[in-house]
């Protein structure tokens, strides 16, 4: 592998493929300082790339078979379309090939890639899925968003952990604040799980604040915050509902009281401060051994040049590594 | 007990009782035709209450001792202050003085005394909190947003019946579609409450449309939506946390293109807009046998007023007659 990091981009995942992921790497290429490698249908992806002018740009096309599907079942797709445009992306990782894979396609297939061909990191059974949900709060990473739904105690302190450490390292915050999501900022107050879990995070070591609430997501009390993925999919889906909901009200609101290039100008700019998933690009999958990238379906060229750069600082940063290191060590303090 | 409805109005609960109470009630007394019995400790009250002219109406005092405080533990506070203003007041209603009780308290001291005095209806084990939470759906009812924090399937079911009667006595809301609050629309998603609690709700003879994901929260796509209090109470604060971020942002997105004058009236017109929980005055404590509505204790005059309109329909609906009729054949229905 040469000194330029190498991202594998999935040109079969999202809801405009392979049009908008094969758009998005060309800019890549154009913009990042980095070699793409294009995993997808040969013919399909080829007839895209030939759409741009990518004269002397490092990109190449990696042939592949198909596509996982939103609606398959991740571990049964996975092993019924072993040529799939994700799984042979993930394999460039594994292989030492490209230092990195995204894909915004099926979220389920990506980890389930992810678990398979790379691992986990030591001390996680089952990945996580993290990030920014509301825009007051662009810095605060939440996790799980997701993934796994019943949770035992020890799954949250694991997401403490990874959370911990892409806030430091990668969003460059010192001794980041890690809150339990509750329903009271009161030690006694929460469910089992969540008293349990804050029961581990005192003993951990990292800086642990306690309970965090609702209107603290919002706030932004805390740096990281942890919490089963049913809540954190439920959070994250109302948010996106709110803002869609907001907008069109603000819109109304605003109507005959300002020219409509104007309003259009406002919506779209509180719109971007918002929508932080897609001005990140994507986050990474919490506790998988490499960097894979997910982001949302409705991903455009941008955001997959943004996810390119993501990807780029995970490798630079040395994130993996710092997982690798953290996790077995604290979860070794803890078992004490 | 003459034909006019008398409610019970705890002057001592809330951020500024009880002048705020007092104000609410003479308000309330003057416009919604209903009989105000003013709980509190007799001097301040009736200090407060010369403040205003209430000639000819019809408002009187009942001496009461001290308040619950929102710190103290409820169960607890009862037994150590048994002449305390939401249980003298609640008092009312159980010996037929009072049609409804209302209190923007301490929320679990109103609940507890209605639990207590009034006693649950027939099938509920303990009751919840339930009312809409955002703006662009103000006509659902989400049970519950706090109370109950780990829930039995069966909680669940009871959360959806008293819901779907509220729904349909008081909303005028024909056959409501009631949803469970879950991650994904199939019926295999879910957590294990929540996969459970649809199988009881399968069989309930209810309108049951499955489940409802966060961004059918902000959608209104049910008319009733059931979760645990865990969940519940962490929407009802980020809801209310996002609510005072976005309307900061859209502050300063506004600033120097249009007069203050006319961003203040956005503001607020969006705020009031959103702000549904006030706009109805608080909610009633669902599953107690008689009508008790608790509201937030920064409730204006004006919420005191609304709050009186609302027990007033909930006793004119019988109200608390259905749920008494509803709940318990339903639970049947699903024992068989």
């Amino acid at each position: 592998m040469s000194d330029q990091i190498t991202i594998a981009i999935d040109a079969m995942g999202g809801d405009h493929a392979p049009s908008v992921p094969v758009e998005g790497a060309v800019l890549a290429a154009r913009n990042t300082q980095t070699k793409i490698l294009l995993v997808g249908d040969q013919g399909p992806v080829e007839t895209e790339l030939e759409k741009h002018d990518t004269e002397g740009l490092p990109i190449s096309v990696i042939g592949s078979e198909g596509k996982i599907e939103d609606s398959e079942a991740p571990a049964l797709a996975l092993r019924q379309k072993p040529r799939s445009s994700v799984l042979v992306a993930t394999g460039l990782v594994k292989a030492g090939i490209a230092d990195a894979i995204i894909s915004m396609g099926s979220t389920g297939g990506t980890m389930a890639a992810a678990v398979v061909l790379l691992g986990t990191i030591k001390g996680i059974e089952r990945p996580a899925i993290g990030g920014p949900i509301v825009g007051s709060a662009p810095n605060q990473t939440i996790v799980d968003l997701g993934s796994n739904i019943d949770c035992k105690p020890s799954q949250l302190l694991g997401f403490g952990i990874l959370g911990s450490v892409f806030s430091k390292v990668l969003l460059k915050i010192n001794d980041p604040k890690i809150g339990v999501l509750s329903v009271g900022s009161e030690q006694n107050k929460g469910n089992s799980l969540t008293k349990e879990a804050s029961t581990l995070f005192s003993k951990s070591g990292l800086n642990f604040i306690g309970n965090v609430e609702g209107n603290d997501l919002a706030k932004g009390t805390a740096d990281v915050v942890v919490c089963d993925g049913f809540v954190g999919n439920v959070l994250l889906k109302l948010v996106e509902g709110i803002g869609t909901e907001l907008g069109l009200q603000l819109q109304s609101a605003l109507l005959n009281k300002m020219p409509l290039e104007d309003i259009r100008g406002i919506v779209q700019e509180l719109h971007s401060k918002n929508n932080v998933v897609d001005s990140r690009g994507g986050g990474p999958v919490f506790g998988v051994d490499g960097v894979s990238i997910v982001g949302h379906g409705s991903a455009s060229p941008g955001t997959f040049e943004r996810a390119v750069r993501l990807a780029k600082m995970c490798v630079e940063t040395k994130l993996i590594e710092e997982m690798n290191e953290q996790v077995p060590r604290i979860m070794e303090l803890i078992a004490d």
